[in-house]
């Protein structure tokens, strides 16, 4: 049964997730410089640090000893276990610790702490915050997208040919996902003004929402990688969809986010949709 | 005949070249944020500005006051006259006035000045300062690299596994040069910890020089590109070589710099070589 949630509680969740992101940007900071124990998860180029599991718990118990209701589900936690994610009405929140651990563990700064909220499903709240650059970007649902509290807007480009266009090849090397990524890659890079990766879907959405990208798609991202940056996006008045077309689906694993549905559709159309084992 | 330039007279053009790099940083700064005027040159990706034009202007004429014998190559003027670069033994300017135009357009910050100064045909002063994040980053030949004043040091990485590579697909659009570069792309990604692009090849080589990137490598950057960087990443201790190995040649077009040498000749034993028209 789809939950009711008041006005006055949307906002103290919203200031708690605000809250809790900048103590978390403080544990990450106080990290960055210093030498970082580094293991792996799925492949060489799939990495966690202490400070990832270090955040997850500090969020974790943050919203235990805040929201004793609320729903939980973290990278980390997920990876572990191995579970699937299991989505509900009650308000569930979706953490990243840290996007961008490769960037993380190079002392390179594009390194984010991404945490969506979810309720009835849909992402109420996104807040992305980026501690070693001090930038915090905001989202509520119908409310706008914010980075340090000024509104962002995104660009106008609506053709292929004159767009920054943002993607990755990301940290899995299975070789039939990375033929198919390679071949958009060389696809778009054919038909866009230059392509551009920072190592971090959470910051890639939040440089398309500041105008500082014209779009960014990705195949092989995680629910936890870009639900947050995705509400920021579209609440700066990007048009957020599935590559194939349509409306996103959280656990389907892949995201386009462009300044405008002309560009999303014209990019869309070069791609070869890569379908992955769902989150 | 070799040119003799007394040490003084060296630290007189080092002090004037990071002065008139601090000059035409006001005037990309000023620009950063307004409405720009572009045309493109050799394709649709390859832009060109009233800024570019400016700064170019700016540096040209404090060369021809402050050191009339001196030469000078800049980006803008070969692409207007189209003539091939000829170096001498005498003191010459290299100059990229906007490096990353594609960012400047799009407001995006990584957009460079880089000015490289060459005696005897060897570059011994290097220059390039991002004006967005007032990043100065200077190299004399034998001196050590500095940004904003400090000391510059290389990473230790030798494994390209978990090597953080920067690379760019660039602006030229030839199918041909396309295929090759979307070749290695493939070929590098399946082997190191990740690829990054920033799309300025003078801020990458300053990347590498800072630790923030383990190696950088393109194939279709000019002189004017990564004269001056190159400087900054080999006074920070960076293995600097032509991609398929041995010195660099200025006039080449392809670069390949990394924090050790280890890691230079592995990632070059994977690089098929382009062979494109010299500068």
């Amino acid at each position: 049964m789809p939950v009711d949630i008041l006005d006055h509680d949307l906002q103290l969740i919203y200031e708690s997730a605000v809250n809790v992101a900048k103590q978390a940007g403080q544990v990450i900071k106080e990290a960055f410089l210093k030498e970082k124990n580094v293991d792996t998860k799925d492949c060489f180029a799939d990495l966690v640090t202490e400070t990832d599991k270090a955040v997850e718990k500090l969020v974790h118990e943050h919203i235990v000893s805040k929201f004793p209701s609320h729903r939980f589900i973290g990278e980390e936690t997920v990876s572990e276990t191995g579970a699937k994610c299991e989505l509900t009405d009650e308000p569930t929140w979706i953490l990243d610790p840290v996007d961008g651990t490769a960037n993380f563990v190079h002392t390179v700064p594009e390194v984010a702490f991404s945490l969506g909220i979810t309720i009835n499903k849909k992402v109420v709240i996104g807040v992305v915050y980026i501690p070693v650059k001090d930038e915090m970007f905001t989202a509520r649902a119908g409310q706008g997208a914010f980075l340090n509290g000024k509104k962002l807007q995104v660009n106008n480009t609506k053709d292929l040919k004159t767009a920054l266009v943002i993607t990755e090849a990301g940290s899995s090397r299975d070789a039939t996902s990375l033929d198919i990524k390679m071949k958009n890659i060389h696809k778009v890079v054919t038909n866009c003004a230059g392509i551009r990766s920072y190592g971090s879907a959470a910051y890639n959405l939040c440089l398309v929402a500041s105008g500082r990208g014209d779009v960014y798609y990705e195949y092989g991202v995680h629910v936890w990688d870009f639900c947050a940056g995705a509400l920021i996006a579209e609440e700066a008045g990007a048009a957020v969809i599935d590559p194939a077309g349509g409306e996103v689906n959280l656990f389907y694993r892949r995201i386009l986010a462009a300044c405008t549905s002309d560009l999303a559709k014209e990019l869309s159309s070069h791609l070869i949709h890569l379908d992955l084992e769902s989150d």
